[in-house]
């Protein structure tokens, strides 16, 4: 798919193959929709981080909040949405040992009584040791810059989620 | 459940139970959450329009493109959620007659081509013909109004949804 073919597409084409850029929150792809045409994926991907940067901080806290947890019920029960369970399977947090899983549901836990957001990194660009320093690690930081932190991480997912559809569509054309 | 026991949830909670009370949008009682204690279910609601008046026109129109058409594709596929399920077939839109239910679809056709969002209106507080009446109507407003007019409908649906939470969740306590 070019960006010539995704600025042809009506708001319900659009939403259905963009909606989970940003994780639950359809109302992001909803609303970009509005500033077709796009000169480039770059500007569509743009468009999307606007809208992400120009929440308010409690929205961005909302946003945060429809993340799912790692490893957590969502992934055991399969009520992942599909992407997050590429994403989280990708980084191995289906096969945590006991001792591992253990200490993630205790990182979580400790990070959203202390934010009141569940911890979100790109799990793509990280694997199961990483993302457990880093859960260690960001649980140490101010909340405002925390939440920022979480937006930046939000935002790496959303750029790859937009490539894996370009990168997935292209042989269709 | 009163609003002490709404002021008790976690956010996981929270946004599970209140996570529709606008269309495909659990950003929104995500967001709210933060503003937590409530003092009363008035104050909640409150928050919740507040969200939605807060956006910018472009998020307006997004927020009104998370919602289905009337009597569409997804209440004959079964794919609504629970809640316009309910709302649709309240007002009869999943019984209509081959005349009534063409009509609906062309209309809901030309006043997605003309605003670039679907037509939405609190289903509950009207039915079949008064559906199509105001469907008639509103398709000859100018865009930036119906934009607003479509958002006030999006505020009385999610005050029938806050009600209908309550209602079905008092006896429970």
């Amino acid at each position: 798919m070019d960006i010539r073919a995704v600025n042809d597409l009506s708001f319900e084409e659009f939403v259905n193959i963009f909606g989970n850029l940003v994780e639950k929150c359809p109302i992001v792809a909803a609303t970009v929709w509005s500033e077709r045409p796009f000169g480039s994926f770059t500007a569509l991907e743009k468009a999307i981080h606007d809208f992400i940067d120009h929440l308010p901080q409690s929205g961005k806290e909302g946003l945060l909040r429809c993340h799912p947890d790692l490893a957590g019920r969502d992934l055991q029960r399969g009520t992942l949405t599909q992407e997050s369970r590429v994403e989280q399977v990708a980084a191995g947090l289906d096969a945590l040992g006991s001792e591992e899983a253990s200490r993630m549901e205790r990182l979580n836990d400790e990070y959203k009584q202390r934010f009141g957001f569940p911890f979100v990194i790109c799990a793509r660009m990280n694997d199961k040791a990483t993302i457990l320093h880093q859960m260690t690690e960001r649980c140490q930081n101010e909340p405002a810059l925390e939440t920022l932190r979480g937006i930046e991480e939000v935002k790496k997912i959303s750029s790859l989620r937009l490539h894996s559809i370009i990168l997935v569509d292209t042989p269709r054309l």
